[in-house]
């Protein structure tokens, strides 16, 4: 006997549009290894009238949220809307109605971490985000099996597909930041406004999630250092080039001393590197744990199947009960750190407006200098009045 | 209240070991996690008096399989012996008594896919063999998440250490085969019989495993053209050094025109290329669905502690019911061609006892040439009279 669950999807953009798509188009698939079907129910959208990607039956959409919440035949929410706060309101009413939850929204779920969570598991409820991570590569899955026999030491990655679209275009067509910018922006990589993408906000997010899963322990958003792409000029990758260097941002979170240590930076890596060859808008995110060693994780970081497939998986999972719902570990409260991140830094600035004279530096150009082993907070502050200036991490050897 | 979950290891070699290892030092965090207690109550072992790398219990140590067979205490078996027809005759017998199975025995596994997975699936019990593949790296299980929404077209993957480990180190220090197979076997990279290593014949079980459970239809060892390293000289990683290459042992299986091809070969990858990059006895396995595109998995693909962090998670994962059964399509029955598998080869052999007059072939040394879009079974036939003979794939612009 074949088991209906009903879902709603809040929002209706790319994601959304990618999860109606493969429900659709995989449902004989999924109904002969799930013999369950998935039955959407309803759509949230704002506006009636818009043009969508696939075809659909319109007398699915509603703009009311409470019809959604009332129809006990809907079982699980999909929420893949923009917003922070409401998106998270909205979650917590339907899990206090006993719904499940899938997100793959990275902003509301990095701010509400806890509180969706701690609400998920008193409840008996599943709330699985594994697209709000690195898209469509399954890495908070098999982050939440490693953790109950590994210590994770280190979690790495390229998170945001917008900005690696960018730096990979400046790298290999020379171009200035702007210009690829425009580009990526008329090419639907990137938003109107981009400044959660290329200030890495997006990726201090999905470090956020990733860190506090893997640690067992909370770190929150201010506990990460923060440093964006939007700076970096064309001169810059050629200066880092000549040092056979690609730049890359990269979230990295550590455990150093029993401290823990997070950081959202353009990094330039070894040309050679594997982070260097992760390119266009891939994402990859590596992670240490102390029984299974290294695992590194690879593949498309945005776009509205892959997404979307993380996103169908989810709701698989749920009717299956199969994911553990996360949990921190009890104990854990090592010290977070901002001000012990130190490193060897390439630093672009006008030296008419700051001086670098108190630190130990090497000139590379009239306006670009590589210092050594470094404290990176005070380097930040010392160039704090140059808003046009520049810290790139030099990948260590060891790195 | 706890829960607990009796287990007997069977063959206590280095993966048993590391299985006994994590259990016993990640045991708190295990009962943390799962609320349940992994209690090992038998270890099968021939020999009653070896010294092993681990501290363990001697009373657990029995030779007697039938003991542990009616221990109703023993709700799981980890198969993790070096036998074929005798692990599988104890996974048949284990399951008719209602044990659920974990095995990282790729040679039974590979041999007796179906029988094991009908079994298990028949009796509603769990058969699962993360460490079969690709040792630690978890890449089965999502590859059984994957296939319900997603039509995967190409499984593909270095996936045995010991030759990446003998091809690194010819590449990098530019020894021959035979000294640097010396030197793994000192380290205990590699056995003292190396040939289900080097002959290609355990990445052919791997890719067996893989490819079926990726195509969801049975992808038979005999379906699978195989050609090992043993053969490979130092003269051939210099010679394709100079084309920007290095050679590297991949199992590759891709559906192509509706039909399904499958080869394991010495690949000469370009040197800047993922593959290349992927270097000891790291191993990695990318997968292309068509809604997932592409994703890469890499880590350890062999050792104590990774791989037996992979028979962990599968008894975990029994013990909360969390992983689909392996089912394969219904109706699919895709012609399996070997005849059709072309490509652009490197090929090394001796002229005085094999012409290749009739194949349009480049010179690139006395002894080696170039052949351009050449079926390779009717190059393989060309070369049989020369057991020294090689054959080397040139990786495609678009590989």
């Amino acid at each position: 006997m074949k088991r209906i669950v009903g879902i709603a999807i809040l929002g209706f953009g790319t994601v959304g549009q990618g999860v109606y798509k493969i429900i659709k188009e995989k449902h004989d698939s999924i109904m002969y290894y799930t013999n369950a079907e998935i039955d959407i129910k309803k759509i949230l959208v704002r506006n009636f009238n818009k043009e969508y990607k696939v075809e659909i039956d319109r007398n699915l959409l509603t703009n009311n949220f409470e019809e959604i919440l009332n129809d006990d035949a809907i079982d699980i929410i999909v929420e893949v809307t923009s917003s922070i706060d409401q998106a998270k309101d909205m979650m917590v009413m339907a899990m206090n109605k006993g719904k499940d939850i899938v997100s793959a929204n990275k902003a509301a779920i990095s701010k509400y971490f806890n509180e969706l969570n701690d609400l998920a598991r008193d409840n008996n409820l599943h709330f699985l985000h594994e697209a709000a991570v690195a898209g469509g590569i399954p890495v908070l899955k098999p982050l939440g099996d490693l953790v109950m026999e590994n210590d994770i030491t280190r979690v790495r990655g390229i998170l945001n597909g917008t900005c690696n679209f960018i730096l990979s275009k400046m790298t290999e067509e020379g171009e200035d930041y702007e210009n690829v910018l425009k580009k990526a922006q008329e090419l639907g990589y990137a938003e109107a406004d981009p400044s959660s993408d290329v200030d890495g906000i997006d990726t201090l997010r999905k470090l956020r999630i990733l860190s506090t899963m893997a640690f067992r322990q909370d770190v929150d958003e201010n506990d990460i250092l923060l440093e964006g792409i939007s700076n970096i000029k064309a001169c810059d990758i050629k200066n880092l080039a000549k040092l056979n260097r690609t730049i890359k941002l990269i979230g990295d979170a550590w455990v150093e001393d029993e401290k823990i240590k997070a950081i959202v930076q353009p990094v330039a890596v070894y040309s050679n590197s594997y982070f260097a060859s992760v390119r266009e808008a891939y994402n990859s995110v590596t992670v240490y744990g102390d029984m299974v060693g290294e695992l590194k994780f690879y593949g498309a970081g945005a776009g509205m199947l892959p997404t979307a497939n993380a996103v169908t998986n989810d709701i698989i999972d749920i009717l299956f009960d199969r994911q553990s719902k996360v949990r921190l570990g009890e104990g854990l409260n090592r010290q977070i750190t901002k001000d012990e991140i130190k490193g060897d830094f390439y630093v672009r600035y006008n030296s008419e407006i700051i001086s670098l004279d108190s630190f130990k530096r090497k000139k590379l150009t009239n306006e670009s200098y590589l210092i050594k082993n470094c404290q990176y907070e005070k380097l930040k502050r010392a160039l704090k009045k140059d808003s046009n200036s520049i810290i790139i991490r030099l990948e260590s050897e060891d790195y």
